[in-house]
């Protein structure tokens, strides 16, 4: 095998690659990432045995052929080389790095050795525009589980509601349901959160569409780059995911139409209080004054409240949240302008932005002493 | 006491004075800040009993007098506070923060059990500007121990050389001096490295004359900001400073003249291969070729090597060096070239800028098999 290709193309796509590469695998070869030489490209993969991720990037190959080399080490050198031709020979599975005047030799471990990566069969498959999918991740993933025990929950699950594709997110505390305006034929699969962040990732600030495809076990997103294509496949979460539509309340007795900023600006400042005692605040609606105020305190500190004035309806109400939940919720959403959905001090919020990505998020209040 | 400040001129200071709170004091009050409201100022000061930090910002005081309040805390709230004003109301130790629709209430302890603050009697004084002493700090600051049991080596020395400042450190491994152009009175000091890195973020990049004030126990630090005065006092480290002077060779037989940035470029990418086994690289001094050759090995990994063209005098000669100290050394020089002159792979090596500050940096080398 011998290539040579350009240090900016092969840096920034094994920087990426190399996050994927499990620190203590189970195997050596998976702390490796696998290079496929081939006629005028390089195919490059990372596998954790749950997660893959394949890119190509263009390459001047005088030998075909094929190496895997440890990933981080491999990654720290390139990272390191200034933007030059790269030349990379391979004698059995001795490889020499060769960039402007540095030389670097590297023990590779034989391509047979790494795991093949699935290959789906009878797949299903939507085309959607990748801005479409990061606005329907970035309003629902940060309410994934980060609790490995919570095993679906860990997941972002995919779903078809009026033959669109709607992504939802609950770590038992709170629900972010994101619509989004992609066509889909029926789907329910539940996607491990990680996935979907190196997608993200690999995904940049790049305008194109991918291809999702998926079959009961596994899902595919494939997409154009500038350098050649990326492929990122992951394992389903197996179980059944909640029920989470059901837990919406249908009707409320109380609304609040609030700026989000103000009501961020506020929330973060009393959760310098609440950050003293389990992060709760008080919401105190007050429809008299069309204002809500926020408090919190901080034993051995002291305390602290914010006034915000907002459209309220219904009647006065102190209710408790995590404040830390709250905060999530109103920083994924980016309309100007939110409403506040609820019924008693003991039964589900339910957060909207008035325009952008329909979000839809359920928070349960925390119970306080009367 | 009774005030009313500006959020950025209160949020600006306290971020840099909660940095010097101690966070397990040995006494609650040296988690605080102290508060003194003069007249048309409001003075603030922290203290761990060895490091002082008072800055000084305008205020419209109502009712003068004093407190002091969490230092960490109080900033939490204070840097997210919207840009305007403040008013601070003490009610014996009870103090309310008033800004906008926010209002924050947290408790005190009396400034009566603040300690002093050290005062200076019979002190020595030096005026320098701001630029040299930041100056003279890179070039040196980066040798000291970070060892606590290393005592004085924890502390850059200050000197006078020929009537002028001079900055040393070192670690026991590695000397860097750097020679300023700053006319002193004599001097011998060794002032902890911690305060000078808070002076440093004090100082910002403001450009300004500070004075230094000295007696055999304290420094202090004086200047003038735009928001008022700022003053940063610390006590001396005792014990005999080592007579590094005399380490330095007086001759040598070998020397190279090198691109600072080829040089530390080169460093990175073999220091990822040394970086496996102790940071050892070896430099290979070519002068038939005119270049020197880096290279490092990582057992299990591979090796690199680097060459680069250099101005070379002298016999060939292998050496050994810890990679961290050679690359911290040369970033803390911004000349274009540098030069090294060394006798012997066992006798310590100097490495000095062409231009710029004058900086000596003696490193030893590391011995290897051969």
């Amino acid at each position: 095998m011998k290539l040579v290709c350009a240090q900016n193309d092969l840096s920034a796509r094994l920087s990426l690659l190399s996050r994927v590469v499990p620190s203590n695998p189970s195997h050596p070869v998976l702390a490796n990432v696998l290079l496929i030489a081939e006629p005028d490209r390089l195919g490059l993969a990372v596998f954790d045995l749950s997660l893959g991720m394949q890119v190509w990037i263009p390459a001047q190959t005088e030998v075909p052929g094929s190496i895997t080399l440890p990933a981080r080490f491999f990654n720290d050198i390139v990272s390191r080389l200034p933007n030059a031709p790269i030349e990379i020979a391979v004698d059995e599975v001795t490889t020499t790095l060769t960039c402007g005047s540095g030389h670097y030799q590297m023990q590779g471990i034989s391509a047979e050795e790494f795991p093949a990566l699935p290959e789906l069969e009878d797949s299903q498959q939507v085309v959607l525009s990748a801005a479409l999918l990061l606005e329907g991740l970035q309003g629902s993933v940060f309410a994934v589980s980060s609790d490995e025990s919570k095993q679906v929950l860990t997941g972002l699950h995919l779903s078809t509601q009026s033959k669109m594709l709607e992504f939802a997110a609950t770590d038992g505390h709170r629900l972010a349901i994101a619509n989004s305006a992609i066509e889909t034929p029926d789907i329910a699969v539940t996607v491990p959160a990680k996935a979907l962040r190196e997608l993200e990732k690999l995904l940049g600030r790049q305008e194109t569409d991918l291809t999702l495809r998926f079959d009961p076990g596994q899902v595919v997103f494939e997409f154009a780059t500038e350098q050649g294509m990326a492929r990122l496949s992951s394992r389903l979460l197996e179980g059944q995911y909640p029920n989470y539509n059901q837990l919406i309340p249908k009707q409320f007795e109380r609304q609040i139409t609030i700026e989000r900023q103000l009501l961020v600006s506020g929330l973060e400042r009393v959760a310098v209080l609440a950050a003293q005692k389990n992060n709760v605040i008080k919401l105190s609606i007050n429809a008299a004054k069309q204002q809500i105020d926020l408090s919190a305190e901080a034993p051995q500190f002291g305390s602290g409240e914010e006034s915000i004035s907002a459209q309220v309806s219904g009647d006065d109400l102190d209710v408790a949240f995590n404040v830390k939940y709250l905060i999530d919720g109103l920083k994924a959403m980016n309309s100007s302008e939110v409403q506040i959905q609820l019924n008693s001090a003991t039964s589900p919020a339910i957060v909207r932005p008035l325009t952008g990505t329909k979000i839809t998020y359920l928070i349960m209040p925390i119970q306080i002493r009367s």
